[in-house]
């Protein structure tokens, strides 16, 4: 349980909620506050999974106001947990059930998207989204390269240092983010500027990186100062057919060796993934057809921020070449050219995988050396123990990112059993981190979704460093829902 | 004062330490703890400036020594220094005068350089040289891309997260940090193992950064696992000259325009620098001549890993076309090709500085976007009041940092006064930092030569969380020789 003034003997709780709901509400504008239980209910409610239920939803518009309400929740010890734009899969954003948590909605910081093209850099409020964020962009032909399938806040991007499709070329969050604002818990509601618009600065430990990737556990980002890069001028795609498991790798590296600047994303498809893309989703059809949907596949992208006409160099004709090199050797198939379409297949593959059944998520990762071996062991271990359910994987090859999706189908014979996938999940995880030396989360986060397989498989010593570091942050666990050590009492 | 039990009212000093040097002396093999003077001076001597005195030097030869050495020095209160290559220039890695710190050096570090060429990484103990990792890597066609002017070991790199003169294109160390090993003060030698080597990994907060950049303050790091890259097949090299100051950044930007993916140097160099080199070293001539020296110049460097013949594209001919287009423009004047003889050039101008007189140096940073009125500013600012100092500058304007470099030449007719030397410093640090939203350490760290700067210009809630955060971790303050917040007492 957490501690509390919100229950007293003193005075009624729902007298006291009143209070301090009129004194929250004070700090902020006349739609800075919403306590109704239906529009509260948008806010405590999962992207994808998940509902908890808020007992108010705050939203200031400036660092001050997020400021001024850290400052009162500290010292009523009112727990409040951030949103951005509520994308997340973990449920690091969201309320429990409890209805006694407070969210922080940083929506409405969205007065900044200071561009400076020479510097390529931006200062953006942490409440802009990626989409209006590269809309503001595009007129300097520059953008913010991080390709997810959602449209997140930028202060939930820092967050939850977010990766995406096109890692291998422009890196993730953390690798583009020159500087922050953020408001601490300790001393509560201390800003600390550190809006930098620095490449190179080395001047004592990089304080930003603590709230990278923490999932708002560690204080609240109200400004992030990004790297931007130029938008590419032309790109060249293909989907293509390896000889066999075996081949996906020395393929990446072919391609590694022959466009090592270029190489923006490797995405591996299995024929489970995209025959259900072609089933179930009506405008895509098979793009290899006549032939049948093959037992995997992989999406390669080449991309160039300069204008063809001044490197002298047409990718797509450079792509034909090489894989007409290794044709026979480690390709057997490709389609070349319609980017969109390529990609569309894609992007539909979490929809299409939906509407086969009960979907098993995964986010993992490892050393990309190491994925053919682990996928083979792990394709094994689901049809010996687990033979009703079906795989239908993709991922990130190039940085290791992999989305072992599996699906408890509607025709399975036996009903979905979450005590069972809990175990196929353990299973998996096992395999990644015990013997392959993954990582549970490689995009996602922690929050409380992942909670137990932090515990299970972070290190005593990590553990520990980390819960320290939140109680430095936090003192009065507050902040957030995620725990990094032990949940303060 | 630092707390200590060397000196205590029962037993005398020396033998005291005798003691503890035995104790010591235990831990490690019969080379790992030197005690004779002579053989000390050579680890309390800084690379470039400075010298303090040693109680004695540790050399364990991996990891468990080093914690076994960081639970007996915890114990008793000793103090230590952390040493790699000591390559460093703001005296972070040697003792002070008192002759009471012991030097921990870590380079008998170096039994693994693992390399996984498929993953392109590559785990490496702490000791061990980037010229030896980069030999090692060779085989692999793999490199490890921070460029700079000396060998530092690999753990010295982490702690000062160096940059180098590609960071455009590669990054800094931290960059490619994919996972590391650190041994903690506290709880005393506990090893924090964090040796991943994945590029997506959201499980928490991101231990690692804590070591990155602190110059050994928050624990000691026994080995990296590094991203690496693949060595350039290719690369494109010129000096130019451009019309005017104003045209710098111009000419920056069409290059990025041109060759987003390519461009791997810019870097500026002063007509004094170069005129410095030109004189002082015998083996390197005007490279205008017969043209004189101008009065600024640009080095660039493109670059690419893909074989000429995969890419279909020379990347010298390339940047020929792209810079005869800018002439006129942007460009007055280039010599292209000759890239070793160019970047002799480069990485001569500090010895040639040195030879003028007393060197002034800078390692400043700023957003490249206010380079060229800072550069103006700043040489106002010195001819103004400072006449006989000689501005000699040279700087990677496309990180944005700077050696602002100056000389008090041997005739300059008064006497060199560091009260004075004091005086510039301070005015051009205001400048940087105060006006163009800078920093007064790019590259080169904190450590005691800058603590003075880091107080000066660091925000309050920054100094005060860095000196907490250096509490949690080494609370009895025995870690090091720069201090984040207050100097325990």
């Amino acid at each position: 349980m957490r501690d509390s003034t919100l229950i007293t003997a003193s005075v009624e709780p729902a007298e006291k909620e009143g209070r301090h709901l009129a004194a929250l509400g004070a700090l902020v504008d006349e739609r800075g506050l919403l306590a109704d239980r239906e529009e509260c209910s948008h806010y405590a409610t999962g992207a994808r999974y998940g509902a908890g239920r808020a007992l108010a939803v705050l939203r200031p518009t400036d660092a001050e106001q997020v400021a001024a309400i850290l400052k009162y929740c500290a010292r009523h010890k009112l727990p409040l947990v951030l949103q951005g734009a509520n994308t997340g899969l973990v449920a690091a954003s969201t309320p429990d059930a409890s209805g006694r948590l407070l969210v922080l909605s940083l929506e409405r910081l969205r007065k900044n998207i200071v561009v400076d093209a020479v510097n390529r850099s931006v200062a953006v409020d942490a409440g802009v989204t990626l989409q209006e964020l590269n809309d503001a962009l595009e007129p300097h032909g520059l953008f913010f390269p991080i390709d997810l399938g959602a449209n997140p806040s930028i202060g939930g991007m820092v967050a939850a240092n977010t990766g995406g499709a096109r890692l291998i070329k422009y890196g993730d969050v953390r690798h583009n983010l020159l500087g922050l604002q953020a408001v601490l818990m300790d001393p509560p509601g201390e800003l600390l500027d550190l809006r930098h618009a620095l490449r190179k600065n080395n001047t004592g430990p990089d304080l930003k990186q603590l709230f990278v990737g923490s999932s708002g556990a560690y204080g609240v980002v109200t400004q992030a100062v990004l790297q931007v890069h130029r938008v590419p001028r032309q790109t060249a795609t293909a989907l293509v057919v390896p000889r066999d498991q075996a081949a996906v790798l020395p393929l990446l590296q072919a391609l590694e060796q022959d466009f090592p600047e270029f190489l923006a994303a490797f995405e591996g498809i299995s024929g489970a993934a995209l025959d259900a893309v072609v089933r179930h989703i009506p405008a895509i059809g098979n793009p290899f057809a006549p032939e049948a949907v093959p037992e995997y596949c992989v999406l390669i992208e080449l991309s160039s921020a300069a204008a063809p006409e001044s490197l002298g160099l047409s990718l797509e004709q450079a792509l034909s070449a090489s894989l007409e090199r290794l044709f026979g050797d480690v390709v057997e198939n490709a389609v070349i050219g319609r980017g969109q379409d390529l990609w569309r297949i894609r992007h539909a593959i979490s929809e299409a995988v939906r509407q086969e059944g009960k979907v098993i998520a995964f986010d993992i990762s490892m050393p990309r050396s190491v994925l053919a071996p682990f996928r083979a062991e792990a394709l094994d271990l689901v049809r010996s123990s687990y033979s009703w359910l079906k795989v239908m994987d993709f991922g990130h090859w190039a940085d290791g990112g992999v989305h072992f999706n599996m699906v408890w189908p509607a025709d399975a014979g036996q009903e979905y059993d979450a005590a069972m996938v809990s175990r196929v999940r353990d299973a998996i995880y096992d395999l990644v981190v015990h013997k392959y030396h993954g990582s549970f989360s490689a995009e996602h986060g922690v929050g409380p979704y992942n909670q137990p397989y932090y515990h299970r498989y972070t290190g005593t010593a990590s553990q520990q460093l980390a819960g320290e570091l939140q109680r430095l942050m936090d003192p009065l666990g507050l902040l957030g829902v995620t725990w990094f050590g032990e949940k303060p009492a």
